[in-house]
Parts: structure tokens; sequence; C-alpha cells
């Protein structure tokens, strides 16, 4: 490196760490053109040094090799709580005042700069959606690798330098997202380069892996299939020597990740390459203040925040402070105005080449809309309601087949070893394969070197993988079981937190939906029993906002396809479909199926027995495939034993649907729902999920004191379908008893029919206990027209 | 190794293979006393094969070594789905037949072992509280290490058998679990072998671990901190070959554990022990068909279920069954009875000894009450109501400080890197230090080789060593950031379940209830902001049996202190308990804290304004320290501006009382609820979490149309914390204006006030957004007398 170079990359680094102590602490005399004063200090000290001064260095280095190499890089901060480094960069490098034109590269908008952060109505603390060129919110730790092998999924002229920090490493997400490197393809895909940042300490214990010897942490790097380049600071380091080694460590890395992208574009390699990654170690709060109150601070758990908490009550720290700050040397970084002079920020790359500027860190302007098959030419043939018997999610299966050949290179579907068991395969394994760079062997199906089936057994990879490759503005779904999608509620909901608060933010740009598909469902596990039988996730998902979140229970498969054409083609929401993957009863044709859809919900005509213009006697509504079928099953038994019942049978499909119009945009009028539910008839709804919800969702509408719903209570082990609808009252059987209890006057006939179906349950129970199958006449009890 | 030993391995393999088999596919005929009939085989055959000879190989192994070294040991199964191999190694032993006396080591007996295997009324196909020997289902995958070492903490003599699945090691807790090694006291906690369990596939995809390098495997362990032992079978290996090896890996392995023991305990150590882990490779579906209708079985994927699954459809599938049952030659593993012969289960301990018959495994057995200080000794002094301030958290911290000291060997805090932010630090090290075997620097404060408090960055970690720590006997506390407890989202499912399933299994006993401290909570994030705000935790929680879980809202200092010390107490649930860290008004002395737990929750008569003998105007609720701050700011404005308002104020600390009595055993009968909430007046509610959970939990009762509920909303950013009750329309103007909207006849006095309190909202966010700090003169809005 020439002596130059080094003195630009100190200048870019002192100037970066200096703006992010600025953020912390000052909101006047930003560049100490007089004594620090008590009042120059924010009121509230928030924010966290510790890790601020390694991500800018590890940025001002990216900056020089970006422009050496003509990269097109991504940065991801994984230690999120570094937010002022990463709008520092974005400041110098300019792309903050294009962002945000009122914080200029003067006096006036550093002061700016400072005063909104970590401020009421300014900016988060950590890396956010407000912050440019980030994808990755510095909120919860362990996602940054994931998202980093999101984002370089199909881009294969992207670098990605995603640094991890010492205490997310000790999460189980980051911990197996470094086997991401497994699922990486050389010749199709862009490059990571994962920087591991010890700098030893945690909020207040010491980080582990620095805390192991050095040859164990190398074995688990090599372990973890990478060639580790490991750099190593005190804070007595001279700087020109800090740059020097950390830029030769850096460059040595990307010269790697050259010449196995070379080797492999060039057909020379089909063995998986070892990556390169680095590993830098430098003190915790570098070049912040070695002492405080004659405690040791840089180096130390006590730099992780604000190391001099008492800048505005005591001297002695204020004048610390003022030391620290005059440390950068600010007169020799900006000029008379406060702009950065040339020699600073001589070494960033130029437009879309700056990483705050990135157009992959704003994946909304690189996405495409996908090119999307006709679903009617996937349609089952329902000649009447029940005739027909389909798996839906094999039906959407054939759909999303031609979705991705269509779509070869911005659409992938992920799972966690589940694709084929819910039934997507075999279909979609006729347009691709399983993407997998370890082994293969002869024995192995569908898997290759390319593909766009992501499977690995971790949601957690699974989420943050299709994170980062929407968010770098490609589309794609994740399917899971519906009980394990609670793996991760915590990353939907800082996902739903992401696009909320990017919705706010004007530059960001609309990316694809995180559409789930929930399968093998809460009714459907016979194998797995108790443990696999978890519908709730719905439950937290409608905390969300309702900006966000939109929830679908189809009920066949013309509906799961109409709804999942809707589902691809929006943005900017989390779709959570949840669907049947066993042979079940067809209701729509695809015309009706896609009306029914549009509404959200309807009646089903044919199956009730009221009069027009006549108010129902009841209301059967229910939601989701199972409790239809069963609530289907119930009318047949009242057409044919209490037809003199008049009925309003009604399936929602959007959830939503149901809140008033003031909680959610698909709300229905109070009117329309009163329409649909009347005011005052006993409704009776049979719902997938835990019954509250419905509760929830619905009680502020005028009829919900009538309002009586069926679900899963909780109740489950290993049984047969039936006999799990059964322990949840939510069986055809149990339906009609409802309907009796609610409908007065019924006379010595109900009586009957109540006790012969009350008898029946018992039966049925008893039967599925000795012959471990469900009673076979209970299909008798089906549509008996 | 002894011929007969090897002869004796090998008989009780394959007698657990055998019993395996059975278990999936046999209604009768268990011996093949006569050829097998297709009436002899179940109607759904249901259940995993492909991991259970693995299971069973390790299982017979164990016998031996514990039999030879007089050992006490656990066994965790890492792949539930070998359910069977779990209950047939407890057949075989005798511990089933003690548990389920019908269940007997006979031809009756086997019959039953197979029938009620996955059937409906029987036993669940995984590993599972019904198991005996099991503290671990097998339903979700993760956290078989992380069980493992919370078993072995505090157990000096255990040596725990944990075999980790291969499709288990990619998820994110697995990949972290490792490192429990540097958690582990060679002296005072026992030992944790882990064996990695390589048969190569999951259900439809090779297992990531099974498809790289063996070099990269080796240094993967490595860099764990493991010296791994590697043991390879194939399908054509001889069995003696595979007993011998296999015997010979176990054994030096235990070898190391005991010789890590002994120099450990003499005191000669004070470095980390590299401690030793076993990979075994078999072939996936081991001793099962090679090949089914022409295609390959053992050794693939498709053993992963059931190899043979037409075995009632098709002859020859039926006829390969035979000869595979068969193959183990059962006629010399039991006697005419279909007892065992004493050759097959010659290698089996006796006693306690047996894995299946460990107490540590039904860890209530051993579970001592704990020796509890009264907590009137860390009361805060309240003289009268919003007199004092404390932090609620600190003051738990010195109870728990005394609880740690008086419980040296069964008590210990789990959290991830927040012990000292949630403010339990630095009382509770004034009692212990924080148990760390990585390096130990002279910088660190409070690390020590042993300690009560266990901390790493991983919520899963935290939560699995703590399930493990209970599961065995013992008792505990996970204190977290209440945003970031939806990591553990998924755990929490299991563990509830795990619980309600056990209290159906008259064998288990009572277990410590597994306590949750929330602290860092949504309306304190002034640091965070809008990532680390979300209150939702607890709309999960409700959802699970109302016979496990509590939800604790204590809202002062005194009021957490009686909390926890019930909680402490309680076995057999999931306490939920959140609570501010940060100063705040201190309400209730002792004793009236004592009186309001034990209600769960009751009227605050001091601040409100209603008559004897008369319904009052208005009932104003809270619950959670934030937001009945704000409701009694909110009640002393109105007994100044409006003192005519009769109001009842009402505090909830025991959310479950909100329920009815037949939702959940705390609910309040309807008469008592309707006398503190009235069946007609507004009622205006403050909560701490999203507002429909109290609509959720009071649909049902009388007055539940005039209840208004103020909650988080999921408006957050980085701001004040008066902002952030302002933001969500929490705040005690707010609440003051919810009551004058709902009480009529005010007049212009009333119409003056609400105008007034309009503005200040609007200037109170204005001076915010200037300032950067909440307007001193908020704090006159409170209590003002």
């Amino acid at each position: 490196m020439r002596e130059q170079q080094i003195r630009q990359l100190d200048a870019w680094w002192r100037a970066a760490n200096y703006l992010s102590v600025g953020q912390i602490y000052l909101r006047d005399n930003p560049l100490l053109r007089r004594e620090l004063a008590v009042d120059d200090v924010k009121p509230r000290l928030l924010g966290h040094f510790g890790t601020v001064p390694g991500l800018n260095l590890i940025y001002a280095h990216a900056n020089r090799l970006i422009r050496e190499r003509d990269l097109s890089a991504l940065y991801i901060a994984g230690p999120g709580h570094g937010g002022p480094g990463m709008v520092a960069n974005a400041w110098l490098d300019g792309t903050y005042t294009e962002r945000y034109p009122a914080v200029t590269r003067d006096l006036t908008g550093m002061t700016r700069l400072f005063r909104q952060f970590s401020a009421p109505g300014g900016i988060p603390s950590h890396a956010a959606p407000e912050t440019p060129g980030s994808i990755h919110e510095g909120g919860e730790l362990g996602y940054s690798l994931s998202h980093a092998y999101g984002a370089a999924f199909d881009n294969p002229d992207l670098t990605v330098f995603c640094v991890v920090g010492d205490g997310e490493a000790e999460t189980g997400p980051l911990a197996t997202g470094w086997h991401g490197n497994k699922f990486l393809n050389p010749v199709s895909d862009g490059a990571v380069l994962p920087i591991l940042h010890l700098n030893g300490w945690k909020i207040a214990n010491p980080a582990l892996l620095a805390r192991i010897p050095e040859e164990e942490l190398v074995n688990l790097m090599r372990g973890y299939g990478h060639d580790p380049i490991i750099v190593s600071f005190e804070a007595t380091d001279a700087a020109e020597d800090v740059h020097r080694r950390f830029g030769d460590a850096l460059e040595t890395a990307l010269d790697r990740i050259a010449a196995i992208q070379r080797t492999a574009r060039d057909g020379a390699a089909a063995d998986r390459p070892v990556w390169p990654m680095l590993v830098l170690r430098s003190p915790k709060g570098w070049t912040g203040p070695v002492e405080v109150d004659g405690l040791p601070v840089e180096g130390t758990w006590r730099a992780h925040q604000v190391p001099l908490p008492s800048a505005r009550d005591s001297e002695e720290h204020l004048r610390q402070l003022e030391d620290w700050l005059r440390s950068y040397r600010p007169d020799e970084l900006f000029d008379d105005s406060g702009a950065p002079l040339p020699d600073t920020v001589a070494l960033a790359p130029g437009g879309d080449h700056r990483m705050s500027a990135t157009p992959h860190a704003n994946g909304g302007l690189l996405r495409q809309d996908l090119d999307l098959p006709d679903f009617h030419g996937f349609a089952v043939e329902v000649e009447s309601p029940g005739a027909a018997d389909a798996q839906a999610t094999a039906v959407l299966g054939r759909y999303l087949a031609e979705v991705i050949r269509r779509n070869p290179r911005t659409f992938r579907l992920f799972g966690p070893d589940e694709t084929a068991s819910n039934r997507l395969a075999p279909a979609v394994y006729e347009a691709t394969d399983k993407q997998w760079n370890a082994q293969i062997l002869d024995l192995d199906e569908h898997l290759a070197r390319a593909g766009r089936v992501m499977e690995v057994l971790s949601e957690h990879q699974c989420q943050g993988w299709l994170e980062g490759y929407l968010l770098t503005g490609r589309h794609g779904l994740f399917n899971s079981y519906e009980a394990f999608i609670h793996i991760v509620d915590s990353m939907f909901n800082q996902h739903a937190k992401w696009l909320e608060a990017s919705a706010q933010v004007p530059w960001r740009a609309s990316i694809a939906s995180l559409n789930y598909l929930l399968s093998s469902h809460v009714w459907r596990q016979d194998h797995n029993g108790f443990t696999h039988q978890d519908p709730g996730f719905l439950d937290l998902v409608v905390n969300k906002s309702s900006d966000i979140v939109r929830v679908y229970l189809p009920f066949d498969a013309n509906t799961l396809l109409s709804t999942y054409d809707h589902c691809l083609r929006s943005v900017d929401y989390v779709n959570v479909v949840v669907a049947g993957k066993q042979d079940s009863p067809q209701w729509m044709t695809m015309d009706e199926a896609i009306l029914h859809c549009s509404r959200g919900l309807g009646t089903l005509p044919w199956a009730g027995t009221e009069s027009d213009g006549e108010e129902p006697d009841v209301v059967l509504a229910a939601a989701g495939d199972v409790p239809t079928e069963e609530m289907l099953a119930a009318t047949a038994i009242l057409r044919e034993r209490a037809p003199e019942i008049a009925t309003r049978v009604i399936n929602v499909v959007d959830l939503m649907r149901l809140q008033s119009e003031d909680a959610h945009p698909h709300g229905l009028s109070d009117a329309d729902f009163d329409g649909l539910f009347t005011t005052d008839r006993p409704i009776i709804f049979a719902f997938h999920g835990y019954p509250w919800l419905i509760h929830r969702l619905t009680y502020k509408r005028n009829n919900h004191a009538n309002l009586h719903v069926r679900g899963y209570k909780e109740k489950g082990t290993t049984t047969t379908p039936f006999d799990m609808v059964l322990l949840n009252d939510l069986d055809r059987f149990q339906l009609v008893i409802d309907v009796l209890d609610r409908v007065p006057g019924a006379g010595e006939r109900h009586a009957t029919l109540r006790q012969e179906l009350h008898d029946w349950r018992i039966e049925a129970r008893a039967y599925t206990r000795e012959h471990g199958e469900d009673e076979p006449a209970i299909a008798d009890w089906r549509w008996p027209e």
C-alpha cells in the first residue's frame, strides 16, 4: 500500500470515528471550534460506541478495495449497535445528504446529524431502515450471515462484507449461519466475506470466541468450511501499522475470493471451495478513553455504550470528552465550512458503488415483478362442491414449478427439509433442483450445485436467507410446518418492524412481500402428535401493524392458487398462508375461488338453507380447510335432519376481513359485517386456530355477544384426523349440537338428533381407540345428497 | 471386551431393534410364533425407524459401561423420532413394566407395547413425558445439548450420554449448544458426552455434517472445544466388529472423562479441559431392508419413517417385513412366555442405575423445596403511595442474592448477558459469580470457574439449560429483555406441552416451575427503540393450557418480591413475570403488597373517589408498572380537576384473574368480577401489553361492552419514556380524556379540562422533539396532593 493510501485510510477512519462520537455526545459546537461546554453535550447520552471503531475501519478499507477493483459491494453490520458508525460513513461518502437533504455536508448538517441521533423524532441508535446502505436491522442479533447469504444468492457480481459481532456469534442462528457457504454457488451467486469482529466483550461479559485459544478458533472456522485470516490489534498499535496489516489481510481475502470465482466460472472446479474469512481482533471502544475515573475503559465491557457517562455532570469527564474528540484531529479532516476535506474522502467510491448507496441495500429499486403464469391452468376441476378430492399444496406445487421456470434468477423456495413433506414436490423438482454445495452422492435426488430450492434444517436460516433475498430485490416463499414456524417468531417480529419503519422512509422502494406457506398443520399431525400441534403463529402475526400483515386460510386447492397468485404480486407485506397437504374435498371452481378470494369471505349458498329476504336462524362460519369441511358436513346433517332451521354458511379466507375497518385496511365495514353475520342471530364459527383469535378480531362487532367459536383448544396427541377434531369439539357432530343448543323451539325431534349425535361422538372415540383408525361410517355423515 | 460381552451387547441390540420394528408394524403375533399375516400388521403405519438402530446401539453399550463403572447416567435422545427405541430399551430393562404394569414382560405385554405405539389413546411416536428415562421431548429439534448441560450442572456424579441427531445438528440452537462445555465445571458439575449420530439423511435431504470432509468435521469439533473420536460403520460390517469398535470408542471416551474429572477434582487443573465427544457414522435404517421395490432403502432417506410402507397391501412387502423381523432372531432373545432371556438383558444395570429408571429423568423425585428467606426483610419502605422511588428488579436482586446464599447447589440464574443490565446486579454478585470456564483475565469481574449465574448471549441456551436443570429436579430463573424472549417462543411452547402432558403421567413427580423475569420492557427502551419493543410474549403464553401458565405484572418492588416468592415455591407452572428496572414510584407497603398479590387484583381505595355503597361513575384499571403510574397520575388530575366524578381504581397483578373461572383456575367468578368492574359503568384499562389481550381475556364478562383498553399499539421509536406513552395514547392526559369522553353530564368545566389536556399532549410531544427530553413539568401532573 502506498503511504498516501494509508494517510487517506486513516483520515477516513478518524473522520468516521469523530462523527460517531459526535452523534453520541454533541448537540452543538460540532467541530470544537471553541472549547467544549456543558451545554454542547446532549442531555441524554444514548448510543453504543464499543463496536464502532472496528466497523469504521472495515468500512474505510472496503472503500479502498471497491475503488481499486471496481467491486459492487454491500456492507452488513452484524453488531447493530454500531448505528452511529454506519451513519457516519454514509455522511462521509455523500449518500446521507442525498437521502436527507437537510443533513448537509457542512457545520449545520453536522449539527443536525449529531442532534438527530438517538433523539426523539430523530433516528434510531442502531442500523435501521433509516440508515442508507443497510438491509440489516441492528436490534435483535444473530442474523447477519443469513442476510448476507440471502443477498449474495443470484448476485454473482456482488461482494458482501459481513461483519459478525462477537456477541452475536454466540447466538444459535449465527452459529449455524456459517454453514451458508455450503449453499452458495461460486458461479451463479456472489461472495460473502465474513469478518468476525472480536472486540472481546458484550454488555457485561467477555465474548466467548474471544476467550478460546486461537488454535480452537482457527479450527472452528476451518470446521465451518472457511480459511481464516487473523488480524489482531492492540490499543497501542500505531495507526500506520493497523492500516497496513488490515489492508493486506483484506486484499488477501479478496484475492482468494476472486481466484475461487475465476476457477469456478472457468468451469475448472467442481468441489466446494474453501472461502476465506477474516478475524479482526481489536479493543472494544478502540481509540476511546483508556481510563475513566481510574477504571480501564478502552478494551473492556465499560466501553460498550457511552464510555464517559457523566460528560454533562463532571468537569473532568467533559474535558476528557474534549480530549477524546480532539484526538481525531478534526481540523485536519474537515474544512472551515465543516465539509470533509478531499483527502478525508479520497477513498470513497462513486455513485452506486458507495456501499451506502448501493441499490442492493434498497432492493426495491432492483425488484422486477415476477412473470407469473395464469393460474387457471392449474385449477382443480370441481363439478360440484365436494365432488373432487385434491391435495392443495401439491396443486400449488405445480403452479410454483411454472413460476420457477419463468423466473429462473429472481425466485427461490426456502424450507427446512419439508418441501417434499409439504407436497410441493415432486412438481417443483421437475422444474429445478435443491442447491447444495456440499458433497453429492449418486444416491441423491434433485441435489445440484445450482437450483431454486434451498433446504436446510434451520428455520432461522430459511427465514434469514429469504429476508436477505427479498431485501435485495428478489422474490420468494418460505414453507414450513405450522407448529415450528414459532422458531422464527422473533425474526418475523423484526422483519415486520423493518417493513413498518421502511414505509416511513421515503427513499426506500417497495420490496416483495415475505410469503409463508404453513402446511402440515395442527389438524393433520397423525404421525407426530402434540408437539407438532400449534396454530398460534397467527396470534403473534396479528400483533404487528395492520399495514404489514395479511393472513389467509384458503380452504381448498383453487382458493390456495388464487391466494398465492395475489401474494406473489404483493409488496411490503408479510403474507401468512395456512394450507392443507392431505387429500381433501374441493369446494370451488376456479372462477368461484377467484371471486371468493377477492372478497376475502362470503356465503356458500349451496350449503345454507335460508330463504331470500329473511334472516337465517343461525350463521355458520368457518375458516380453514378442516374446519370448513367439518362445518359443511354439519350443514349436510342439518339439511337432512333439521331442514326447518334456516342456515347461512360463510367461509372466511382473508382473516383480516373480520376486523373493523379502522383496525385493518381489509376490515369489513360494520354494515357489511352486520349484513353477513346479522346483528342478533347466533353465529357458530369453526376456526383453524385458537378460538379466542376470532373473538379478538371481532370484539367490536355488533353481534359479538352471539358469537360462539370452536377451534384448537390445545388438546392433542398422536391420533387420527377425526379424533383430533373430536378432542377439540370442532367435529361436525358437535357443530350440529352447537346449533341445536342455540336455535330455540326445536322440539322432540331435535332432542333426539342431539342425543344421537352425542352418542355418535362417544362411539367414534371408542372406535378409534379400539381400532386405531376412524370409524369408516363417519364418511356417511358428509354432505349426504 | 470379552466374547460373552459382545454376544450380550448384540443380543440387547437385536432385541431393542426387534421391539422397535414391532412397535411400528405389529398389532398381533408379536414374536412371530406363526407366519406373519396381513391382519398382524397395523392399519396405520406410523413412526420413524431411520435413527433407531443407532440409538439402540448406544444404549446397549452405555449399559455395559454403567455396570462396569457403577455410573449414574442419563440418556438424551436428540433424534426424538427415535421414540420406539427409547421405549424398547425401557421395556427390556424392566422399567417400562414398573411404570406401566399392564405392559408386562411377556407376550401379552409385548402385544400391548406394540399396539399402543403411535396409536390413538396410546403413546406418542417420539420420546415424550410418557417415556421412562426421558427429559427430552422428541418433537422440535435443537435442544439436546442444552438440556444435557442443564442436567449436568451441579450433578458431579452424573454422566449424560447426549445423542445429537445430524438433522438437529443443523439448527441454530444446537450449533451453539456445543459451547456448553465452556460453562461446565469439571469439579462441581457432571459430564456430558455428546455423540453426534451421523446417519446421513434427514426427511428428504442429506445431513450437512455428513457431507463435509472428515477433516472439516474434526476441525469443527475441535473448534467447539472437543476431542472427537470417530467410529464409522457400513451396513455390511459384522456385528462383532461393530460392537468391538464402538465399545472401545465409548470406553476411551469415558476414560478421558474420568481422567479430566480426577485431575480437576484433585485440584491439579485450572485450564478448561478438552472433553471427548463421539462421532458415530452409521447407515440410516441400519439392519432394515436394504432395498424395497428395487430402490435402496437402508442407508438412504427412504428409511426415515416406515421403510416398508405397504406391508399391509403388498404380499411382497409383508414377506420382506417378516424376513426383516426374523433377521433379529427373536427366538434366541425371548423365552416361550415372551420375556427376554437372561443373556438378552444381562448387561442391564440394576435399579436406579438403569437409564430408564434414573431419578434424574424424573427430577421431581429429587426436587427439594428451596430454602427461601423471609422477603419482608427486602421490602421497600413506603410511607404513603408514591412517596418512595425504587428499582423493582434491583430490590429483587437483593432477595435473589439471599436465595442463592441459602441454596448453593440447587438454584441458578440464567440470562443472555443481561443480569446486570436488568439490575439484578450488583446484588447477586455479592453472593456469587458467573460460571465461566473459558479464559479469565485480570480485568474480568465476577467471573469464576463456579458460580450460580449463567450468562451466554443465546436465549436458546439459557432456556435449554434451565429446562434441563429443572427437569432434573432443581430450581431457577431466566431473566431477559422482554422483546427478545420471543426468541424462545417455540421452546416455551414445547416445555409447556411437556408440563401439560406430564401432568397426565402418574409416575412423573412435580418439578419446579419455569420462571421468567422479563425486564427492560417495552415502555423503557430509550436506548434501543422500536426493535426492542414487543410485549407480545404474553399473548403467546396464554395460548397454552391454563393448568400450566401464570402471568404476573407486579407494579412496584414490594409486589414483585411477593410475586417472586410465590413463583419460587410453585411447581409445574410456567410463571411469566414482567417488571421494571428503572427508578419508579412505589405504591404498597409489604403487607399491602402481600394481600394484593394473594388476591391477584384489587382496588386502590386511596386513589379512587367513589363513596361507600354507591357505584362509581367509572372504573379505572391498570396492569403493569408504567400503565399503573400513568393511571394513578390520571386519578390525581381527576381528583383535583374533576372531583365530582366518582372513580374506582383497580390494579391487576395476576393477569389470569381477568379470565372466567371456567377458563383458568385463577379466574374470578362472574359475581366477583361484576362486583369489582360493575356491570354497566365504563372501564378504562391501562395495560402493559397489546390492548386486545385484555379484550380476549374478558370477552365473556358482563361489562365487556363498556371496556376501553389502552396499551402498546406497535408505535415506537428511540424516544423518552413519557413520549412512548404519549405515542401509544397510554399517557395520564389521554386517560383523563378517556374518562371525560365516557362520563356524561360534565359541562363546560370538563370541556375546558379536556382541551387543556389535549393541548398539553401536543406541547409535551413538541417539547420532547425540541429538547430531547421530557418537559420537566410533567412531574407536576403526578399525584398532586
